[in-house]
């Protein structure tokens, strides 16, 4: 029986967001960071972020975004680039999978699940 | 400061089928059901599978399946019902969100899988 090494890493945290109970699970996947931000305890909407391939290593990098699930609204990018493209430039440019499920989107709180997503890193 | 109870729940099993080592992650949203299974440690393929809404009670269920993320092959839509159409029919006919990536998917192995994530019920 050949040992087996756990293959997918997770990490959950929760926490209260401006008055909003928030959570956030981060899991690793060879070839993708899935990560869900939650106010509801929904999925919500899920939105692939990636890294658009540059010509030079001095261009600041820029990304792409997809929503694969849900409403797509331009607010959700704007959201989703804010709190995975970090992930994805410190996962050695991996795309991320974001699910995202928020009450409140003000900058602020945005700003705060961008640190309870570094708090919970699996990269 | 409110008490913060869990809103996502999620379970993880590892075992090895037909000599392949194989994990198992299964997440509860409120909106879905978000289960990988991974040969490969890959998110793989990423397909929806929902319920068909029926007229009657007494019809057999259907689902459709839609690959999101990845190769759209006809083995994978089979392999996808084959697994997750019963979590869905348990889950209250919740959608399921499932990531595939499989070394072997041959009719024993995927049934192993399907009692792992049995195992792993988290709905």
């Amino acid at each position: 029986m050949p040992s087996l090494e756990p293959i997918v890493r997770s990490r959950k945290v929760e926490k209260d967001v401006n008055g909003v109970s928030t959570e956030v699970v981060c899991t690793e996947f060879s070839n993708y960071i899935f990560i869900v931000v939650t106010q509801y305890g929904k999925i919500g909407t899920l939105i692939s972020i990636k890294p658009d391939s540059t010509t030079s290593d001095m261009s600041i990098p820029t990304f792409s975004t997809k929503v694969l699930l849900g409403n797509n609204e331009p607010l959700t990018h704007v959201c989703a680039k804010n709190l995975a493209a970090f992930v994805s430039q410190e996962a050695g440019n991996r795309p991320v999978l974001l699910g995202l499920a928020l009450k409140d989107s003000s900058v602020d709180s945005i700003q705060q699940m961008k640190e309870m997503i570094k708090s919970s890193q699996v990269w």
